[in-house]
C-alpha cells in the first residue's frame, strides 16, 4: 500500500499530505462539508488555494475513498482548467478503487474519469476552447474534482441544450456503447444482440442506441431485481433474462439459430455461452472500460481472475465458423494509443443523437462528493438503474441519529458477496457497512428510493 | 487414393466406371475433343445421355484430373439444370484437387464451384426461375460440366447487361471481396487496408471495391513478378509491395501509425506479421474460400501446415489492444451454415456495383475444358493476373510438334517449389510437367501471354 509513502513538500502543504496519509482524514471529512472551496483556516495560511475532491488514499475497500482539500491544479500547455459542475461515476472507478486495472497510478490520487463544467482558465497553445466554454471532459483520472486540469484533446464542447448533467449522464457511457454497436458490431436493420449487464449505464446506452436501428431485437441479461426497474424505466429491452438463469435456453427458445452480436463486459463464464450463441458472421464484442459489471456473486477481485482466465481462441476456428471477436477499451484507446481524435467524432455523434431525441438517457442518481462512498457502494451492489453521478455543489446527506435498521437486514445480505469472497478486505467492509448505517435515512433498498435527487426521465 | 475404389453400377454404366477410374482416361480426353455434349457411339447404346465434365479421379496432383463423359444429372426437388456457357477457376478448386479442405467429397467427382449459363430445365418446387433464364451459380462442386442441377438457393439470375463471362469473372470473388471490406472489415471513408496475394481474384475485387469508398488507401502485397502485369493493367493499388520482402518496414515507412485493416488468406507466418501492423480498432480478416494463395515458395500441403499452426490469439489481448479478428469462409457459410440468404443480397449488391460501372472486373485468360490442367497450373504458379475461366464451348488448344524449350526452362525453375516440397508428389509433377511441355504453344511466360483469348478490361 502506498499510505506510507511521503514526500517532500513545503511546510505549509505538509497538513494536506497528513491528510492524504490518512492520520487528519475524519477531521477532513467531517468538518469540510460541502460547498465551494472555502479556505480551511488552519492549513491556509499563505497555502495555494483549495478545493475539494475525491482521493484515493490506497487500494482496497471503500475506506480508502476520502474527500481532501487539494491545492487547485496548475494549467499546462494544452490544458484548459474546468470548475466542475457535474461528474459520472462509472464501473471502472471502482476496479480502480481495487487496483483492478493495468498501471495504476500511485496512491493518493484525485478518482474520476468523467466531469463537466465550465472552463476558468486556458493553457498555451489552446486553441478551440475559450474562457466560459461548458464542456465535458474525459481524463485520465481526476475528474472528480472542483477544479480539474484536463488536456484539451480529452474536453468536448456542449451543444447549447445539453445540460451538465445530461453530459456526464450520456458522454462516456454513450460514446462507449456507440463505438461497440456501429463500429466494433457493425450493427444494421434485422439483426439481433444479446446484451449483458443491460441494467448498467452502458448497457442502458447500448439498448436505447441499438434502437435507433430498425428492426433489432434486444435480449438482455441481468438481475431478476432489476428488471421491474427497467420495465419501469420503459427501457426498450426486446426480452428481459435473468443472470444466472438459463438466459441461453431463452434466447434459444426464442430465437432458434441464435443471435447476430453479443456485448459482454463480463466475460469469464460467460464468455463460451455467448460466443456459442453466435449465428454464422456473428460477432463477439469484449469491453469493459466503463462498466465491466461483476457477476452477483462475485467480488471484484475472482471477477478480475475469471477474466484473465478466459479461453483463447484459434482463429482458424473464427475462419471454420464465419466469426468476428472484438475488443474494446475505451481508456487505452484515448490514454495509450491517441484513439483521441475517433473518440472525439464518436462523442459529436452521440450528441448529436441526444439532441434530436433519440436518445433518453436514464438517469438513477445524483450525490454530494461527501456521499461518493455510498455511491460507489450502490454500484457495486449493481443496484442502480441508469447513471450515477455526483455534484459537487450538493448537499451531503443528513446522518440520521438512528440507522434504518428493517430495511438494511435484507440490504447486508446482498452485499455479503464481497465479504465473503474477500476476507482480507473484511474489515474494511464491515467499517464500511457501519458508517453506511450511520448516513442512511431510507435504507438502502433496490430501485431508487435512496437516492437524494433522483432525475430518471 | 480413392482410384481403386470400385461401385456397383449397371452394366450399361461400367464403360464410364472405367474411364473415371483411369482405365479408358487417355481415349476419351483424345477422342472426345470439344464440342457439344455429343453422343459417344461405343458408350451410347442405351446410356443415359453424356456431357463433358471435369472430373477428379483422386487426391493430389494435376494427373487426377480429366475430362470424361458422365450421365447428364437429373433434376432434384429445389434444383435447376443449367446448361453451362462458362466456369470460374477459383483457388478452392486448387485445394479441393489437393484434399487439402475439410470434408471433401469422395472421388470421382466434378470440379468446380462456379458457373453461368442458360436454365434448361426446373425442378419441382422452384418458382423463382423459369426455363431460359440466364444465371450464375455456386452450386457446392459440380460447377465445370455442361451441364449441372443446382439447388435454386444457390443460383442468381443474371441482369440484362451482364454476360456470362462477366457472371464468372465477378461473382464469386466479388462476393467474397464484397462481405471481407463491408460487413467483416466495416470499411469507411480515409481508411487504409494491406491485402495480401493482391494480385488474385479475391486480391483484385478488393481493392476495386475498396476504390468505391473515399480516400481509402490500399497497401497490395505480391510477388514482385506481377507489379508491372497490375501497373499496366490500371490495377487502383496505391502502394505495391513486394511479397518476401520488407513489406512491413515499407508500410511503416508510408504509414507509421500502420494500417486500419489487413485482409489475409495467407496466415501462417504472415499473420503475426500483419496483425502487428494494425492502428487501435483495426481490424484483421482471415479468409480463405475463394483464394487462399500459397506462398511462391510453398507447397499446398506445406501452406496448410502452416495454416494450422497459427498460433492462438486471447480475447484479452483484443481487448487491450482495441483489435477485432475475423474469420471467412464462404463455403461453410453457403453449404453448412445456410447463409445463402445472406450470399444472394451480396451478390445483388455485387451486380448492381458492376451496372453502375464502379467495378471493372480484371479477366486473365479463358481456356476449354479440355486446357484446364493447364489453367490450373497457371494459378498455382501463380502468374495469372485476375479470373482464369473455362469455356465449355471452346476448342482445345492444338498440341504443338515440339515443346518451346527455351522458354520452358525458366518456367520449369519457377515451378520446382511444388516438386522439391511435396516428394511424394514428384512423379505425378514431372509426368505433368511433360504434359505441359507438350501442350504449350507460347511457353508460359508471367503476364498473359499464353492465355489463348485474353479479355483483360
Amino acid at each position: 500500500m502506498s499510505e506510507q509513502e511521503t514526500v517532500a513538500v513545503p511546510a505549509e502543504e505538509q497538513k494536506i499530505e497528513d491528510v492524504q496519509n490518512g492520520t487528519a482524514e475524519e477531521k477532513e471529512v467531517k468538518e469540510n462539508g460541502s460547498g465551494d472551496a472555502e479556505p480551511v483556516a488552519e492549513v491556509e495560511k499563505e497555502a495555494p488555494k483549495e478545493m475539494r475532491a475525491v482521493v484515493l488514499t490506497g487500494f482496497g475497500g471503500l475506506k480508502s475513498v476520502k474527500i481532501l482539500k487539494k491545492p487547485e491544479p496548475a494549467v499546462n500547455e494544452g490544458e484548459v482548467l474546468i470548475r466542475v459542475k457535474a461528474c459520472g461515476l462509472n464501473f471502472q472507478d471502482l476496479m480502480v478503487r481495487q487496483g483492478a486495472i493495468d498501471s495504476p497510478p500511485k496512491c493518493p490520487f484525485i478518482l474520476g474519469f468523467e466531469c463537466a463544467g465550465e472552463i476558468e482558465q486556458l493553457g498555451e497553445g489552446v486553441e478551440d476552447f475559450a474562457i466560459g466554454d461548458q464542456v465535458v471532459a474525459l481524463p485520465e483520472y481526476r475528474a472528480w474534482s472542483e477544479l480539474v486540469a484536463v488536456p484539451a484533446k480529452y474536453v468536448y464542447k456542449l451543444p447549447k441544450n445539453v445540460s451538465h448533467l445530461d453530459a456526464v449522464t450520456i458522454t462516456m457511457n454513450y460514446t462507449v456503447a456507440h463505438i461497440l454497436l456501429f463500429e466494433m458490431a457493425g450493427l444494421t436493420k434485422g439483426k439481433s444482440i444479446l446484451v449483458h449487464s443491460v441494467g448498467g449505464g452502458v448497457g442502458q446506452a447500448i439498448v436505447q442506441l441499438a434502437k435507433t436501428v430498425p428492426d433489432v431485437t434486444i435480449f438482455g441479461v441481468c438481475s431478476k431485481g432489476k428488471h421491474d426497474a427497467l420495465r419501469a424505466a420503459g427501457s426498450p429491452v426486446d426480452h428481459l433474462l435473468e443472470r444466472g438463469g438459463d438466459y441461453v435456453g431463452e434466447v434459444r427458445k426464442l430465437s432458434p439459430e441464435g443471435v447476430d452480436v453479443v456485448l459482454d463486459c463480463l466475460c469469464g463464464e460467460e464468455c463460451n455461452k455467448g460466443y456459442n450463441l453466435l449465428k454464422p458472421m456473428g460477432k463477439y464484442v469484449l469491453y469493459g472500460s466503463s462498466n465491466v459489471v461483476t457477476g452477483e456473486t462475485k467480488s471484484f477481485f475472482s471477477a478480475a481472475r475469471s477474466w484473465w482466465q478466459v479461453d483463447k481462441v484459434s482463429p482458424l476456428k473464427l475462419f471454420d465458423e464465419n466469426r468476428t471477436l472484438c475488443g474494446f477499451n475505451l481508456r487505452h484507446l484515448m490514454y495509450q494509443q491517441h484513439g483521441e481524435g475517433y473518440v472525439k467524432q464518436t462523442v459529436q455523434s452521440v450528441f448529436k443523437l441526444f439532441q434530436e431525441g433519440k436518445i433518453k438517457p436514464l438517469l438513477d442518481s445524483t450525490w454530494a462528493l461527501e456521499d461518493v462512498v455510498e455511491a460507489m457502494q450502490k454500484m457495486h451492489d449493481r443496484k442502480n438503474v441508469g447513471k450515477i453521478i455526483l455534484d459537487p455543489s450538493m448537499e451531503p446527506k443528513p446522518k440520521p441519529a438512528t440507522p434504518a435498521k428493517g430495511k438494511n437486514k435484507e440490504d447486508k445480505k446482498k452485499q455479503s458477496s464481497e465479504e465473503k469472497k474477500e476476507p482480507e478486505e473484511k474489515k474494511d467492509d464491515e467499517k464500511k457497512e457501519e458508517k453506511k448505517e450511520e448516513n442512511l435515512t431510507n435504507g438502502d433498498s433496490p430501485g431508487e428510493s435512496d437516492s437524494k435527487k433522483d432525475n430518471s426521465s
